[in-house]
């Protein structure tokens, strides 16, 4: 941490500051300029939330963190890019991996239907919600167990691993006895009791970025995640909240560079829930590709105006399979 | 809701939605105008997510809806203003409530001074948290149950009426059997499990606005509690997030007038996390009673400069005393 | 517009409202609905912004506009692409096109020798700034005609043609005489005098979207040049300012097939001053190119750890000719 | 100017970073951590721009800058309050001063009676726009000179000194011959070729913050008009674009006390056009006085139901004078 005094701070002011730093167990390292007086506060221990408080001491201007908060998460911490398994598929490795589903299931039939539209079109995961987080409490709020009963069903015949949101701490282990993966959804990002119990659960974790998250405050979600003990981490970026609202939210596709020299864990997009409009997707997924993600995890439905929730943003089958083919085009020029 | 056909829209298009509203169960109530054919959506059910698909037909421009998504949270199901009890003191009658506290529950020292402080300024409700939720699962994350049992016997010494975080929905029980107010969190303003579950609870529930959250959203999840049978909702505004980072939040006070046009439930204002120093809580707090707040929640701590969280933005008792005053004068003013 | 009443509308308030719709100009369509009594206003002028009062008038909950505020840039009043021409080259067509060189005219040197990296890594325009709109008035402020001069010989030894900054009105006239086509930066998107002068010119105009500024608001500004009789506008993303500090803004890429939705005019993309690091260019270019965009503007330098300014987001030569072999691929891979 | 070495950069980078430092003018001060080297840059200069180039060196993790980009506008450089003249009124001095007007001025009858208004209710300085900067082509411009000339008729026969806005560099000379101060807008903050003109004026200048400026960016405009010749200079609040909708923006109070810890200058509120709406302008209103701003400038208008523009954000008299009542009652209990 490094305080900056004020231009009229006092030596009187600097003393003072250096004994509650000392107080307070860091070093101080002063050095004085030619328009400010910085005193370095060096210590070993990452928590140092108690040295912030030195902006409110007489003759301090401002605090400036040095280091990143987060350190697990951190490709300092990591170097080489980390593998994440969903059943037999592999995320952040050479290949480019799609999950591809309804946004929730609705029965075994729209559900087993989806899943043979995403295997047919060439994804590799199934995704479906038997927990739905709702804005309205009016709106549909799940098939609850029922809903992951049918997934697990329909992931046997279909030979697709899968991943479904869990939003209770109480439901973790019931979500990861059915799914292959618990994904944890944009409100909940900051849900870090919901955090820590899928941070003791052996299977992967899908960690949707939330509209009000920065980069780094997600990678701190991860890091409650990762230091609880699971380093089966994917982040997902989806949407951040802006002033604009021709989209639900505004992909931020530089997260993905972003998130890739920050950190070792596997970046995927979801272009689905950002655009709110299924017109969007087709070129959102192709700019995913182009961008460098990981992957890609988009809203499929064999008749999306009667689904029950998101109809608007989920593909019909063959747009499905229209977009498939384009990313394989793009995926393979940028392999060569 | 409202459907408008874009001007190329042909006659097919037109009746094509037509008898796609009527095949989801609502009236279609079609107006010809100069420009545009507009189309009225018409039915019973406040749930017309599905006629938000509308926009996916071919012809259609874009839908708008007529109807408020909240109902029980809304001034047309309740013109009078709720008035929520906390322990004895009232909030959203005549008199301006102030609740002052910690930031987190340290020691039954730290939370009986505080207490003090509280009272002697003039505050009815005193504050402290015992679940925290911290963004990095390095920093301190509560006292949990010992803190809450503190909490509990500060508050016979004292007579003030408590309120405290509750971050986890097996949780609920726990929290409400110790403090006379459940406060949901702005991380968790939309986690839907907590506010099923507070909504069940017999106490009354201190909703902060999340970060991110518009001021229908917060509704929605009013509207989560009282649909669940619980009728004792004060909301929070306590900043949201914008591109400006002078403060830590933007506090937006505007907030304050117009949820009182839209809601019968109490409104007050958190000026500490808002601002995020101490300097500025002050100021902002006579403008909370001057643009017609019920109440503020403000943190208090009787030596911020050894707190464990927040100390940055935690009032000094003689701050706190010149806040009291500065607050009672101008109250004063406004009920002349 | 459509003009909705509250739910306890008077039949007073009612017919108050249909009086004032025709005092003001407007035919009023009331439509008697379960929970709400929906009154349209209907007229042949674009500009109803007196209509918006009705939301003052007592009984009126809200009013909601029907037709897009804009009409020359809309698609609905020109349904093919507009190709503009700038020198011999058209962008908008079925080419990729893509513009390139520093972000300020340093010396003759150094613009000849940006405009050979250019040239040789295959961008058909040239950029280079005269007149520089800078957060600091002690920042480097251009090298105004001085510049222009320099940006003409080096057009002419490369024939490429040229694109400059504008900031001014009352210097349209000179930087036309210089350039190919005039550009109007982020700060000035709502500059009407600075538009309206640019929509007398004869050249070309390239308007970049505000860090602020919405779609509709974009395609307003770009209005206010095609009423004042140029036709020759392309519209450009370069990120806008939300919540997150990662990359200095946020690179809208959305943006790019929802303007190519509402508007004729051919959209191309910035991400040298979105992502501010060079290090970002190359992902988002490939992005931009994946996601539609019909061309790109980027910043090259010789050598940016000289650059007078922006040399931080610059990319070197070697950079800059990676960057155009992996968009030519893409590129490839999407016209099949 | 900090520099942050990432913890993994070798002794060689380290070495050339301090060359580099070197190289562009600057002394380099390194000092080893345990887990970061960081690098001080000192030189005499305020624009140390090349030096955020560091960023690109291998190596380098971040840089952070030391000291405000801002001078003159600092309290650092003139430690009290800056009172500001318009006509015989002061501003920032101990009273409080209101700005009232319409919108636009339409007509002589128009303007003298929204005069006699602002000055029965006790406003101090008469408003009234002759340029009117809009989003739409085809709203009204304007009565430009002829407005002048009423507006300085209407000052003339109130005794009221006057504000109005200018838009174009070519205007400023004859807009000052006919008023008391020159208003930039919001759209204009970073008009620098606007600055830069009335950086030369001998009048007052009110300064906007626009919706999407920072603090800091508003600051750096002033210092524009400022190292011009010009220290008569007051900011003014008028609401940031936020990702809320339920009033046009979002009034950030915060930045009244911030503000008046950075700078010198007067800081007043525009409420009217933050909220939108007239009905939140009273208690926003009431809230900036109670904040601690020199000032408001709010619009009135006889008929706002008629007004050519900003109808819906205007009082009618009777509620200016409640307005004005309140505000005077608040200010007797804060200077108190």
């Amino acid at each position: 941490m490094i305080i900056v005094m004020k231009n009229q701070a006092t030596e009187k002011q600097i003393e003072d500051v250096i004994h509650w730093i000392e107080s307070v167990g860091y070093k101080a390292h002063p050095s004085i300029g030619v328009e400010r007086t910085v005193i370095g506060a060096v210590g070993d221990n990452r928590d140092k939330e108690i040295l912030k408080y030195a902006e409110s001491l007489p003759g301090v201007e401002k605090t400036m963190p040095i280091l990143k908060p987060y350190k697990l998460a951190s490709r300092e911490s990591h170097e080489g890019n980390t593998v994440v398994s969903v059943g037999s598929i592999k995320i952040g490795g050479p290949e480019f991996v799609v999950i591809a589903g309804p946004c929730a299931i609705e029965s075994e039939e729209q559900l087993l239907e989806s899943a043979y539209v995403a295997k047919k079109g060439g994804a590799q995961v199934l995704r479906g919600g038997a927990y739905k987080p709702r804005t309205s409490p009016y709106s549909f709020q799940g098939m609850e167990e029922e809903g992951l009963k049918i997934l697990n069903q329909v992931s046997a015949r279909t030979s697709l691993p899968t991943v479904t949101e869990v939003v209770n701490p109480a439901d973790v282990n019931i979500v990861e006895s059915y799914a292959d993966m618990l994904q944890i959804g944009a409100r909940n990002v900051q849900n870090f009791a919901l955090l820590k119990e899928v941070g003791r659960s052996q299977k992967p974790v899908l960690l949707k970025r939330g509209m009000m998250t920065t980069i780094e405050e997600l990678l701190m979600s991860a890091e409650y995640i990762l230091s609880a003990g699971n380093s089966q981490v994917i982040l997902c970026e989806r949407g951040i909240r802006t002033f604009e609202t021709a989209t639900r939210n505004t992909l931020d596709l530089s997260a993905v560079p972003v998130l890739k020299s920050l950190t070792h864990l596997p970046v995927i997009v979801d272009p689905s829930h950002a655009a709110g409009h299924w017109r969007y997707v087709i070129p959102l997924s192709r700019a995913a590709v182009a961008v460098g993600a990981d992957g890609l995890i988009v809203e499929v439905h064999p008749e999306p105006e009667k689904a029950v929730s998101d109809g608007m943003q989920s593909l019909k089958p063959e747009k499905f399979y229209q977009l498939m083919d384009e990313l394989r085009a793009i995926n393979t020029a940028m392999r060569h």
